[in-house]
């Protein structure tokens, strides 16, 4: 196994930029990240992260995802039958995520960069946002076939619903995101859900 | 009136700076915004800035708020007696500040500031959005004394039910802000207002 393996030496490379990417801006921020940084601390010279990534915020969009992937990788909320546990669960852990500084940082950095680059903006909404949101759809989806959702329940916004409010509390910090919070939130779109639109 | 007054030059100075960081920030986008340009703009020294106000955060907030305290001076919700009705005038009013390009480059610009700089979004909440939330929570108390929404609803979260929704959409582009959409999230946050909140 000693034998020099090109693929290997790339990941290696890759995994060692993607670490350092997601380190540097826990740190000392998003705004203070830098290619030339990132080489320093990967010990890779600026030129192979260039053959990879384009900008520093495709490198950090990339970091971001390696990085949460492993507890992520499989997007489905629970769905254990009971749709307020549940939804108390995703809110519950959504509301610990905020409140942890490495990620909080890190995820304003992605708002930041998000809202100065629409390429990065489609990116992150494609890659992160998305697949979260039609994982939550989904779950409502089997709510609304169990007959716990009104049947025209529009579930594109009923999703926005249930994270739009911590998403407003997250980044204007108007008041304490908490345990308590999260659940009173999914009181309300419980509410919401079961009551049938009314006519336009 | 020919007199000299110093008020009143002073007065004129400082509306020509905040003319002109709002007007660049239109043009050319918050993070091009510097001192010099605006004071080049406004055709004041420099050291006349720096005497207002710390930083170019400081001004453009100020800025925003020359600009927007006009036709809100008064943020008292509508209240015609009819909730859906007052609800949907405000949320599609929010939509179609969303979709006016300059206003839209504004509030972006708002919200990086905010993310970047605690002090800035400190003093965007409590000069801003907590006024705002305030005249909302207003007139949900109003229709919480008629009748119309749950007694024991928590008006603190309801407003965040109504206004958070729009801005994930809004902040992430998932999809398009139409009044069709302001109309749905209306509905689904009466639905929400009329359950009795389940205890904990």
């Amino acid at each position: 196994m000693k034998t020099p393996n090109p693929a290997r030496r790339s990941e290696r490379s890759r995994q060692a930029i993607l670490g350092a990417a997601f380190d540097l801006v826990a740190e000392s921020g998003y705004a203070r990240l830098t290619i030339e940084a990132i080489a320093a601390r990967a010990g890779v010279g600026k030129q192979t992260i260039y053959r990879w990534w384009p900008s520093k915020g495709a490198v950090f969009v990339d970091a971001f995802l390696s990085r949460t992937s492993d507890e992520e990788g499989n997007l489905a909320l629970p769905d254990t039958g009971d749709l307020r546990a549940d939804l108390r669960l995703v809110l519950r852990a959504i509301v610990d995520e905020y409140n942890d500084p490495g990620l909080d940082t890190m995820s304003r950095a992605l708002i930041v960069e998000s809202l100065n680059d629409p390429a990065i903006n489609t990116e992150i909404t494609a890659r992160i946002m998305e697949p979260h949101l039609e994982a939550t759809r989904e779950r409502l989806r089997g709510a609304q076939r169990a007959g716990q959702v009104a049947e025209d329940a529009d579930l594109g916004v009923a999703v926005e619903l249930l994270y739009g409010p911590v998403y407003h509390r997250w980044i204007l910090r108007t008041a304490p995101l908490t345990h308590e919070y999260a659940d009173t939130v999914v009181e309300f779109v419980l509410g919401a859900l079961r009551v049938t639109q009314a006519p336009r």
